[in-house]
Parts: structure tokens; sequence; C-alpha cells
């Protein structure tokens, strides 16, 4: 895979200087171009150690303008890091659209070390490498261009390399006893290499092979790629928004009956009476509150999911949920309309950055489903956005589970009749009227398109880690002991059962 | 101080329950009337332990919409809370305008306890005070509500309070052993906590003593003062808002004579030939890369402040310091106009929110000074905003030199003749056109203007732990170097000289 990026390429100094300037203005006027387009561009380095991987992200950041550049290299992860799923530092440092991110000895460095030096096995690895590809496919479908160069050197030259800087004083810092260590396992490392570029250099992402050795033919090399792919891109995407919109829906389309859906098989008489509803609810949240005293301490956190039909009772089960657990061990996050840097990036990115550190209790008032329920029904996202948007989701929540997180995932369910009845209620009693808003009643016109939206949701990402708990919440007695109950058995399967004394 | 709450206050079940559905209903719709403000209320809650602190919170949230409280409480700082200085974990969770920030064992609670058990003397005592009421002035001044409450308990009233605790098989976890062993300190406790609520009890952000025996007792007056203090607080910035403007500026106080500045005394003329420029920029930079390694191995963060007049060179200048450097050691953070995330914050918030982890090199390219230059000039802060931002931004910088940062200022100054050279050079450069606005020849026009400021900056803010440093930018070459030089000179003398081999 590598020879040819050992065939001594060279670019000779007068021929640099000619083009250098010329791609210079071009990457600067691309960077103008790029501010305001709808995608952000991710370029990752990755390859042999003295490739000029350091020395090319400062190229670009010497030769374009720093401010709309984010280099990102990382080491050995933060405790808030530890505690969070292992893309969360990713995540976080992934730059909004208009901007680039340069990222260094990044998501592959770990699995591609770990599997050199025989940490991993190729049974883990590949998982690892699977796991790069959803998240890469996942940001590209966004319409992020993501760019990956590998920087190539040969092994002699490679030696030859790590000897010269050591003898720079300017440079000899650069390389560490970590670098002579890897220098040794040179083969190894180029066969798991190999085996990284073949399995993750197909589709949107795909890897470029750089030559290493001369810098001024990997720079140009580097950097004409990079606006090669810019322009490009910027130009797919001018394209793109350019096609003819879907065709609008027959008549016939929306006069079809509404298929059966799981919502409809639910028993919606479910009930609690006061007397029994008062001694549950108290016995479920006591237990409650020791199982969330035992998760902060044993560092398992929970992520409870929220959504239902509006008026459905989240809320008001949501706070007897809490009622009586430490303040310090949970916290609801409600999500409503997204903010203008939460627009500026992938969907999932402000579910990312709330999550909480270990152990504790994450209420999602509304959450991710948002891209399959109310996304897909008003038309905020195309087809082919909510229709992926399931196996993103389905990723997303793996790696919350893979990372040992508790995750719950409630649909709050009433009838039509019912939320009508709760409407009319909530214009009638002061302190509930601001609570009914026009959207609820637009939202209620479309009951039927969204009952079908979560008859998809729950058959497609209705996981055996991530079940969704359907819960008949025409008396919300029966719901919030349904709710309460539900959570704690979940985390007894995971902590153990907790005996209440009574 | 605390005999009026030991006197055994208590408020009947029945008229408990008729007044708390009518504060009930009241908080709720201020809660709402509290969405469209363009204020944050914060709630300190603090006192004995066992006076219902956490009850008192959770009640809120049970009685309130969760969706728009943020309860936030404090254990052990994380590593990245301890990389970066000690209200950093505080502004990170500061609620947005419109939102009720609830906040248990925060910024009193590790100052207080620490004088209890005499890990701290008086002296560092009162500092820590100092730098509490510092901080809940500037939140107060920028239109925060702040209220505090001091929850408290006779001494035989705690113990029994924690005995009952115990006993209850629900409850119990909620008593540990650092409680008793506070218990048995009770005394001195309550001399500090005296000490404490008498010298931070003034001024905006007052205390409220509530007697915690009584569970209605003490809900209804901490919801009742909360109820009254966001109704005050709504009512008074209305009437802030409907005041008259400032009278409009008589045309003989703009035609005044420019008074001379700090920046007329400046030798323009400074330069370095290009032989001279490009062995000195080597040299500065190979010893500056050294200076950035050792930095980070020893954890020492620095902060590079850019301010400058457009088309100073600020962004080459910031290229050429960063060339070279380990690109895992710095970031270049640019602010132009806030996020709505950040607009809905202190205008210090967005800066706090990018301190980046320990041993970095963060370079602000613009900053904080903003508010001091551009908002001042252009009328997006009044007067009294904009005056008292220096004060503020002094405690901000102390902050992070009291935490081992290195702080360097730059502004970087050119003559009005060479900016308009420059300008035109830009307009005539096809790689620099985009960088000349509209803006840059409106700010050019307001010359004067921004000049005073710039003095009167250097004048407020030019501390002995953060000095400004003027740079003579007309010769770019000499300006680089000069800045170069001086981050090396600053970072030696925080670490030491560094022999560089030659």
């Amino acid at each position: 895979m590598f020879q040819t990026a050992e065939l001594g390429q060279k670019v000779p100094r007068e021929d640099f200087d000619r083009l250098a300037s010329k791609i210079r203005l071009d990457l600067l006027s691309l960077q103008q171009e790029l501010r305001n387009a709808d995608f952000p561009v991710i370029v990752v380095f990755a390859g042999v150690d003295g490739a000029g991987k350091g020395e090319t992200v400062n190229l670009i950041n010497e030769w374009m303008d720093p401010r709309w550049i984010l280099t990102c290299a990382y080491g050995d992860p933060s405790d808030e890091e530890n505690e969070r799923p292992l893309f969360w530092r990713y995540w976080r440092d992934l730059p909004p659209k208009g901007h680039i991110g340069l990222f260094l000895s990044c998501w592959y460095s770990q699995p591609v070390l770990d599997h050199v030096h025989e940490v991993s096995t190729p049974d883990v690895f590949y998982r690892q490498l699977d796991h790069i590809m959803a998240f890469e496919k996942m940001l590209a479908d966004d319409g992020a261009l993501i760019l990956k160069f590998w920087m190539h050197l040969g092994k002699k030259a490679q030696k030859q390399r790590l000897k010269t800087l050591e003898a720079d004083p300017l440079q000899s810092w650069r390389v560490t006893k970590a670098d002579w260590r890897n220098y040794r396992l040179y083969d190894r490392f180029i066969d798991v290499a190999e085996q990284t570029l073949s399995r993750t250099g197909t589709g949107p992402a795909p890897w470029t092979i750089v030559e290493g050795e001369d810098p001024p033919y990997r720079s140009l090399a580097v950097l004409s790629a990079l606006a090669d792919g810019i322009r490009r891109h910027l130009a797919a995407r001018a394209a793109m928004h350019a096609t003819v919109e879907d065709p609008p829906p027959q008549p016939w389309q929306n006069e079809q009956p509404r298929p059966m859906t799981v919502l409809d098989k639910l028993d919606m008489t479910l009930a609690l009476e006061k007397m029994d509803y008062v001694q549950k609810l108290r016995e479920a949240r006591a237990e409650l509150a020791l199982m969330v005293q035992r998760a902060r301490e044993s560092g398992v956190s929970t992520v409870l999911v929220f959504e239902g039909w509006d008026a459905a009772g989240k809320g008001g089960t949501i706070r007897r949920l809490t009622a009586g657990l430490d303040a310090r061990s949970w916290r609801v996050l409600p999500f409503a309309a997204p903010t203008d840097e939460e627009r500026s990036h992938h969907y999932l990115w402000r579910f990312w950055r709330n999550l909480q550190r270990a152990g504790r209790l994450m209420i999602f008032d509304r959450s991710w489903y948002g891209r399959v329920l109310v996304e897909r029904v008003e038309g905020y996202a195309r087809p082919e956005e909510w229709m992926r948007a399931y196996a993103e989701i389905n990723d997303f929540e793996e790696e919350l589970v893979d990372h040992g997180m508790v995750l719950v995932k409630f649909w709050m369910h009433i009838t039509k009749d019912e939320q009508l009845r709760r409407f009319e209620e909530r214009k009638d009693t002061p302190y509930k009227t601001w609570k009914l808003t026009d959207e609820d009643w637009r939202n209620r016109e479309k009951w039927d398109e969204y009952q079908i939206a979560v008859n998809d949701m729950v058959e497609r990402t209705s996981t055996r880690h991530a079940p969704w708990v359907l819960v008949e919440a025409n008396d919300k007695n029966y719901a919030r002991v349904k709710v309460i109950r539900t959570v704690c058995e979940k985390l007894e399967q995971r902590l153990g059962k907790v005996l209440v004394r009574r």
C-alpha cells in the first residue's frame, strides 16, 4: 500500500516557491468562501512519526487565517473525559460550520497504537475502526468535508529523519523516547496501518497517502489536496442545494387510513387509585433515592429520555421523580429550539455537549429523537436526513451503553381525547395557561403523522441495549409510578438489589 | 446574629397548605415572566447542615418548572477544574438570562470550612471573601438578581435533626461522618458564619437568614422571599429601561482638541533591517519553542492578549509566533461578535469558557478589552458599564495570575498614515482584499476616540501583575521580533532562563 509513498519524490525549491504562492492565494480565497458555507472541514493527520504531520499543520496555520482554524491534538484523557464515552473529547472539539478543524493524534491514534503494541485483539481493533467509520460517516452525511492524510516515511527515511531532528538543537524536543520505541516496531506499525487504511478509506472520508520525506513535496501535496477538496465540496454543496424539491405528495397518499401502530396496542385504562398511588409512589421514590445514591457512589451514570405527546405529563413525572433526590446527583436537560452555536454543528452535538460527569442522573426532557419526530413531521429535516438518523441514534446510544451508562427511554402516551381534556383544563387553570401554546394545537392536528413517526421510532430504535418503555399515561398516577419503578428496576439490574428497610 | 433564627418559628400545616398554593401560583407566573427578562437569577444556599438546604432546593424544583432551573452543587474539583482559576467551575455553571440557578455548597463552602478547620488564616479567609464579593458585584452590576439564603439551626436543633434523619431509613444516607465532625465544631462554625455574613451581606447581594427547624416555616420563608425578589427585580429592571437616555453631547465636546496619549509617546520610527530581522526572528522563535515546551511540561499556562488598530499586524504576528510551535501547545482564540449563548451571559463569560487546560499557550486575538474599546466607542456598552469594566477586568486578570498563569497584553500600534497605506495595499493585493471591510473604514473615522479609549485602558488596566506592552508596529519586522522576544522574557521570568545551543 505504501510503495507509492517511498519513491523519493521531491520538489525543487524554486518550483515550490512559484507554486506555493499560487496555492496560498487559492487557499485564502477558499477559506473566505468557506466561512459562509454550511459545512465544516475536518482534516485528520496520521502516519509515521517524523513524516511531517506537525510541520504541515503549522504550515496550514501559517498560510491560512488561523482564526477560523482549530488545531486539536490529544494526549491522555482528562478525568472529565474519562467519565464520558470515548468520542466525547472529539465531539467537544468539532469545528462549527465554516471552520476548519485540524486533528492530530486523534481517533485513529489509540486504536492503531494499541493494536501495534498488542494491547488490543483484532476483534477489539476492528470494532474500534467500525466506530470510527460510523462517526465519520455521520459527520459526512451531515455535510462535513472530511480529508484524511496519511503521512508516510520508509523505514530508513524514518530513522534518518529522527536522527536529523535530534541533531538540531531547535528541533530535538520533537523526538521522544516513544518515537524510538515506535520506530523499533516499524514493520508491525505498517501492517496495522495498512489494515486501518484499507478498512477506513472507502466512502465519504478517503485517505490520501503522502510521501513525507521531502518537506516541499509533502507540503504541496497536502495543501493542494486541501484546496482541491474544499473547492470540490463547495461546488457539490451548491449543486445539491440547487436540485429540485421533492414532488408534493399525491392526495391519495394523505387519505390512506392510518396503519395500526404499537401505541394502539396499549391498555389505556390502566390506572391507580389515590390511596394505592400515594403508597406506591412513596415506596418507589424511597428505593430510587437509594439507587441514585448508590449509582453516584459507583460512578454509574443514568440517562433518562422523556418523549411524549404534548400534555402527556412529562414535566409532572420528572418532578415526582427528582423530588427527594440529592440535588447533586441529577440534572434536568430540557431541549427546545437549538441555539445558534448548536445549529452550526451536527444535530447530535448538543446532546454530546450536555453529557454530565460520572455517576449522575441525566434527565433529557425531549431529546435527539426530535430528529425523527418533530423534525420529520414538520419537514425541518429532509427524508434522507431523518431516515439515516435511526442508525445514527442507535450508534450514539450504543456508545453511551458501552461506556457503562444506564439508558432508559420513555414514551409518555395519552389518547387524543385525553389530550383534548387536558388542553381544556390548562386553558381554564390560571397557573397552567402558559403551558398551552398555539403550537400545541397545531401539533395536535398532526396526531396521525406523529403516531406513525412514533411507531417507526420504536421499531427502529428499541434495541436490546436501549429499549423503549411505552407508558400508558391517561392516568397520571399510574404513569408516574410506572416510570419511577422502571428506573429503579433498570438501576437494580446494573447495581444489584437494595433492601429498603420499611 | 442568629438569635432571630432560633425563635422556634412554626407554620401550622393548614396555614402552609393555604399559603403554599398561592405562592406556588405566583412563582409559576413569575417564572414565565422571567423567561423573557434580561437577567438571570442566582440563588445561593448556605448554612448549618440539616437546616433544609437540599429539601428547599428540591421544593423549588418541584413547585416551579425545572426546565428553566439549573441546580448546581460542588464537591472536589475535577482535574480540568483544578487546571483553571478557582471560579472557572462557577462561571461554567452560571445560568443564562431568563433562568434560575440554584447553588449549593458553592463559592462560600470551601472558604468557610477551611477557616472553621483552621486550614486558612484570617488573611486568606478575608481575601477569599473579597473575591466572592467582587464576583457577586460583577454579576449584580450586569443585572443578575442574587439571593443568598443562610439556613440556620441552633446547636440542639442540629443534633436533633441529624439524629432524626439517621433514624429514617429513607433519609439516613443524607447524614455523613463529615456532618457529625462539623457538628462538633458548631460554635466555631457559627463564629465564622457571622464573619462571613456580615462581610458579604451588604450591597447588591444580601443574605436572608432563615430558621430551618420547621419545614413549613422555612419553605414559606425561602419561597416567598424568592417570589418577592424576582417580582421586585423585574419591576426595577423595567423601570431602569424606561429611564431617560443620556443627553446628546454638546458640539463643543466633540471639538475639543484630542489630549495627548501614551501612544503619542511611542517612537514609531523603530525598525529592523531584513537581514537583522531574519536572524533575530529565528533566534527568538527557537527560544520560544523551548520555553513553550517547558511551560507545557510544568503545567504553566500563558495568556497572550492581542489588541490593536485594524491592519496593525495582529494576525501576521500571531502566525509568526505560533509557527514552529508544537500544535498541541497553543490555540488561537479569535473574538468577533458574541454568539446568542454568549450574549445571554455576562460579557466575561465567553472568555472564561475559552480558558484552556494547564500548560497551554492561549492567544486571544481581540479580547475582553473590547468592552472598553469598541463597545465604548460604538456605544454598545453604556458609560457606567464600560467604566466599571476596568475594575472587573483587573479582577479577572488577577484571578488568572493568581492561578499561576503568565499574562501578557500587547497593543499593536501603527500611525494613522501607516494604516491608510496598508488599507490601500490590501485593496490592491488580491489575496488581502477580503481583509478590508467597510467597518475598517468606519473605525478609522473614529481614530481619535479610539486613541483616547486606548489611553484610558492602558492607564487603568496596566497593573503590576498584568502590564500592557505597547508595540511600535509601523515596521512589521520590528513589531514581530519585539512581541516574540517579550513573550520569551515573560516566560523566562517565570520558568528560568533556557540556554539555546547555537
